[in-house]
């Protein structure tokens, strides 16, 4: 279609935020769960959700729309994606994102002047939100499933040779160190976040019998002891909340940490050198100018670069495919 | 792309809202005027707009990836959907819509509680907006110039034979019937709306030339005296606020108002008969979910159907291409 229209627009302004609402009724609903395997109509749906069939119906035709489901002339039915990543019955459910991402504070930040973010180039966001919040405990809960993925990804790549001690920076969930300590029994992993949210990594590591084998610093990532004899710094999500210099003080710190031949295990939505491209790492960058102060997503050559600095072999810049997310790895040199 | 991803997802529940709020910020700044047809960098940008080159940087690196910004080394220029309806030195511009569809009372009212909408089938929703609350001025300042080119097409299809009386039932800015008061100077045109909101439209018909050719009845469209014998009635994007019985009494009032060989010409959002094609229209139903009692799109069956009821001859059913709007036109039977 050549034709000037202004329909991307009027979708993006209007049904961007409406089909976030959408979701978030599907998902509150249970709808994925509710249809499951099978397909189902309006009535059957309406019944098992404990919803009106007129809202069943307008709900579940913009899901149509939105790629979630398929329609027939028997009802409605998964597709792939959201039978594998929506229905709460799936191992690779991540259906609980909303919950964080969709998060009433979350929603209100970013509506709350966008205008003023650019124009101040950030925002006070996430700054204003105290370590204890709840809102952190609720990113370990809802978070968790969606990095699990990555976190296997990463214990596949940061292996050769297997680590003894790892430390996890700003740990939350405690996945990205849990994936080590659940490869390798010989493996001691160390969590280091704020206290309210390593009761959530706690609760974790119990969960994967290695309760025993998992330790935790209470503190800032900035001012806390990490410790020494690391073969493993893991860094996840973590350096986007920062500007260069702020994530330099957390290099020099992975690598004072680090045993000799140790390693940093960064993971980042790492955008090309374009910036535009992939779109979720694009994108993401106006996330942090939305809500923090002065965090950003960084390139692969501006992360390889700052490594460098703080005394790191070169790394290697590995993407978490089918996940947005890449490791950057990187030896102490 | 067939690997399962969970991108989809990511990118609905999340960067949905948040693309809204890069766009609402992008017209604040009015991003799309200051590069207008030229190319800028992210420093002359930054001044043009007054706002910080990080800020500027990451809103158009988003905008890029939305598809309104291209990019290369010289910096950034609008892609020709951009200069058409996003650049304000333009005369199709429409930038103005996201004042009243990313308004914060819709943005409030979409997130307040999308899934008790859909378990009980409809929302108090703008019926606890009262008649002359300042959102239908907002409406009727912001939303016009995205209603001109449907005016524009609505008098293309429905001047023959001209009219002379023209009835326009919830007239908002007023152009639907000032499109035919424009092309015909015999025609005499009635607006029917709440008083706060037909100042506009005045102002409206005052700038077109035809404030003496311009009537006023200021009311509810459901017990004011719509008078007689007029040779075309417009319901424009009203019906779809309404349950089937509440649009049967509208089609009622409009065939005993109409004079003889009078037609009724309905602007709405009518999606086809699987209601899930095409993308706007059929994601308009949860609109209505969310934000009325009992409105909701309908097809053209069944508006068809209706007008039948209400005797009118069957419809000529006209998509308004390239807009996401359709001209549902019949004749008294």
């Amino acid at each position: 279609m050549t034709e000037p229209s202004a329909a991307n627009f009027v979708n993006r302004i209007f049904f961007g935020y409406q089909n976030t609402a959408v979701l978030k009724a599907a998902l509150e609903l249970d709808v994925f769960s509710a249809i499951g395997s099978g397909t189902l109509d309006v009535a059957a749906l309406a019944k098992k959700t404990d919803a009106s069939p007129r809202g069943i119906a307008a709900l579940c035709d913009s899901l149509v729309v939105m790629g979630f489901l398929a329609k027939s002339s028997a009802g409605f039915a998964l597709t792939p994606d959201a039978a594998i990543f929506l229905d709460r019955n799936s191992p690779a459910c991540i259906a609980g994102i909303h919950e964080f991402l969709a998060a009433p504070e979350f929603v209100a930040m970013v509506f709350e002047d966008p205008a003023g973010a650019v124009r101040r180039g950030g925002a006070p966001g996430l700054a204003n939100i105290s370590p204890d919040n709840p809102i952190w405990i609720r990113f370990a809960r809802s978070m968790g499933p969606f990095m699990q993925l990555d976190a296997k990804l990463v214990a596949d790549h940061a292996s050769d040779p297997p680590p003894r001690r790892v430390l996890d920076i700003s740990a939350s969930h405690g996945l990205f160190g849990l994936a080590f300590g659940q490869r390798f029994p010989d493996c001691r992993v160390t969590g280091l976040d704020w206290g309210a949210v390593l009761a959530v990594a706690r609760e974790n590591a119990d969960a994967a019998g290695m309760g025993d084998r998992y330790d935790t610093i209470v503190g800032s990532a900035f001012e806390a002891d990490w410790g020494k004899g690391y073969d493993l710094v893991l860094l996840p999500n973590f350096l986007h909340h920062f500007d260069r210099a702020g994530c330099m003080k957390i290099l020099h710190r992975a690598r004072a940490a680090l045993a000799p031949k140790g390693k940093v295990a960064i993971v980042e939505w790492v955008p090309n050198e374009d910036r535009v491209s992939p779109p979720a790492p694009a994108l993401f960058a106006m996330t942090m100018l939305l809500s923090t102060p002065s965090g950003t997503t960084y390139t692969g050559p501006e992360l390889s670069a700052m490594l460098v600095e703080a005394k790191f072999q070169r790394p290697d810049i590995i993407p978490l495919l089918p996940t947005p997310l890449t490791l950057v790895l990187a030896r102490a040199a």
